[in-house]
């Protein structure tokens, strides 16, 4: 039946549920731009106050994948698992991820974004190879997935538009920040994907969008209740996000740093969360009895990543973009680095011009943030500490602005940090 | 400076306090329609949740007068008084009081409006009025304030436009019920009017928007507050609107019950509210020599009235419009009416045609419900207890329908009413 859309702003405002044919009609009447705008922007800012039920949240879940098409892997000979991040600095985990789970024999369909603001965006790292292309059929994406076994790529507009529309809606109208809304933005994706095992990397910290650990844990459990509910096997690690992962920020930047784990080298948070999550994944499809670390190990995910990013256009073997200008700040003195910030760090990037401001704006393949020492790593004075890429030599000091407080070298070394710190299952 | 809405609308989400600098640009934006409705209306439940302080909330009415222009009544040979009423059913008071008022010496420039819903505007009550016009001019409104001393008529739309813009926003997005916007959006149109001294008349009960003395109070008070602050001596009256005023809701109904008063006679309720609120604004305006009770009994006030209607082009001598049908309702016994609750009778006058649901609906003139007896007076079995109005029968039903709850005949006389509840001045 139909719903006056002002009754329901109205009961939600005033601490009422929604019951399920509210929820689908005004999830739809939205869809169909029959509620307007202004409408679901005084309802985003309701539940940011007074939040969704369980109830409420599954069926508003629901109600948006149903705006929309659902993929089906069902005819893959292997099982199918995703990987969710919820954006972090220098975050290029999905990059070395997809080809080492594709290795241990499940399938990876992985639907990224763009990066917005100081997060960067899986896409954007990858089309820095020379060639790659985001954009898939479905047809496409089934084929590689069944001769790849991993797949990148952009999400296609068909998957739950009800989510893309209020998101669009939500970034302009400050109603981003709700546990419920965002638990079902990405679930609604993920599940209208149709993977049938999802890890979700929740990240906490200075960098990530959840500073504090409860906050994380309450995104972390909804996401999961959603997904275990909808029958998509779903477990999430809350893992740190107060200082960058690895030791670049930067779209070709992270995409070097990625090979060299491939390689078997690279950064030990990088290789430690890229396992973990592997680990997750790969059980999560059942194949338990897999050990990732064998597949990084003898370069069968190097394999993969290689026909990977040919499949999709790229060449594996050209050289990668350089930013034209580099600017390398030196240790100003002995000692061991006792803080870089996350968001510093990501802010630093963006300034240099690795992200954007706004969808349409373009990024640098080259720019970025390249760390010398990561946290707790000793320096001497004069040795570089960090260098800045990018092609705007007028970028440089804006970044330098904002890194100054963010990176610290001291004499006293910090706690060793934890990459994972909690893992959160059904 | 320019600001960013994102920006202020989590600022006001999440506790803060906006600036003057801020206000003034947000609401300057939004009237030129760079800030969108939809971050308007995050804003405006933001607001709904957080509120504004004493000072955001001056800024904000401040703001939104600057949008417009400002009346000057400095011309005028007299003082000038403004009444509003938060709006009521059989609300009349209007009718009666401008004249009165005019009638002490004092010119009353009564910017009014039109019914929505369960309360009737004065607008539509004088428009049954034969030949009577809403729309004036401003030179025409001076020239008729020198001459006959009181104006009823349609404000422009160049008194702040802001507020037109945000109202029509927030009634569809259920951010109506917030006391500050209230407060805003009715004294950013009374102090842009130009009035000397406004007194209010905030209604509570059933058949008001506060049904709280305590709500009622806290509006009466920011709006006392806003007034004073603006240069205009402001006064408040918290009224009872738990039962109708008078013994008719309805159009031409309403408009004949204030005749009565003028002449001498109509129900004491009407009588006592149009006295207190005429000695408040005679007072307000520095007449406090003057007893309004005088002018209605000698007839000055009636004689303001009938050339108050002729300047406007109305004839106060044509017979006024009557409905096409009528229902009669009996006292079902012998008794005292116990309760005539002020909603059902508002909706069922609205039911009957009296009222209209959308802003563009016509209302019929003759239609509403009238009671023959009041609140507390005794009836015999069988003798009319209320007659419906309507030119269409097949809305008698429904309106019935409504009343059966609304109304009730039982054997102990209910607490004698009280009309004014509280004064609230500065």
């Amino acid at each position: 039946m139909a719903h006056d859309a002002v009754q329901l702003i109205k009961h939600k405002r005033d601490g009422g549920a929604l019951d399920d044919d509210q929820i689908r009609w005004l999830i739809r009447a939205y869809t169909a731009g029959e509620v307007a705008e202004e409408q679901m922007s005084a309802m985003a800012m309701a539940i940011f106050f007074n939040g969704l039920d369980a109830a409420e949240l599954a069926t508003w879940t629901t109600a948006m994948i149903e705006t929309g098409e659902r993929l089906d892997f069902s005819s893959l000979s292997r099982p199918t698992a995703d990987k969710h991040s919820t954006g972090g600095v220098g975050d290029k985990i999905t990059l070395p991820l997809a080809p080492l789970v594709a290795a241990c024999g499940v399938a990876v369909p992985q639907l990224s974004g763009r990066g917005l603001g100081h997060t960067g965006g899986t896409l954007d790292k990858l089309e820095s190879v020379p060639g790659w292309r985001a954009d898939l059929s479905t047809a496409e994406m089934i084929t590689q997935l069944e001769d790849v076994g991993a797949v990148v790529c952009a999400a296609g507009s068909g998957l739950a538009p009800a989510d893309k529309k209020l998101y669009a809606l939500r970034d302009v109208t400050a109603t981003v920040e709700s546990i419920p809304l965002i638990a079902s933005s990405i679930m609604s994706k993920k599940i209208a994907e149709g993977t049938g095992a999802l890890v979700l990397d929740v990240k906490v910290g200075t960098g990530a969008f959840m500073t504090s650990v409860e906050d994380a844990r309450t995104l972390a459990r909804t996401m999961v209740g959603l997904g275990t509910d909808a029958g998509v096997r779903t477990v999430a690690l809350l893992t740190d996000m107060s200082t960058p992962l690895g030791r670049t920020a930067g779209n070709a930047l992270e995409v070097r740093e990625s090979v060299e784990v491939l390689a078997g080298g690279g950064p030990s948070d990088v290789v430690e969360l890229t396992l973990a999550l592997a680990r997750e994944m790969v059980a999560a499809a059942g194949r338990d009895e897999v050990d990732p670390a064998d597949a990084l190990a003898d370069g069968r995910a190097m394999d993969v990543w290689r026909r990977m990013v040919r499949a999709q256009g790229g060449d594996p073997d050209a050289p990668l973009p350089t930013a034209r200008h580099t600017h390398t700040v030196p240790a100003p003195a002995d000692g061991v680095v006792t803080r870089v910030d996350a968001m510093a760090v990501g802010l630093a990037a963006w300034r240099l011009g690795a992200g954007r401001a706004r969808k349409e704006d373009p990024v640098q393949a080259g720019a970025g943030v390249e760390l010398h020492a990561q946290l707790g790593e000793r320096v001497r004075a004069g040795d570089p500490l960090l260098t800045l890429h990018t092609d705007d030599e007028h970028r440089v000091e804006r970044a330098l602005e904002v890194l100054a407080a963010g990176v610290e070298v001291g004499e006293e070394a910090p706690a060793p940090r934890t990459v994972v710190l909690e893992r959160i299952a059904s």
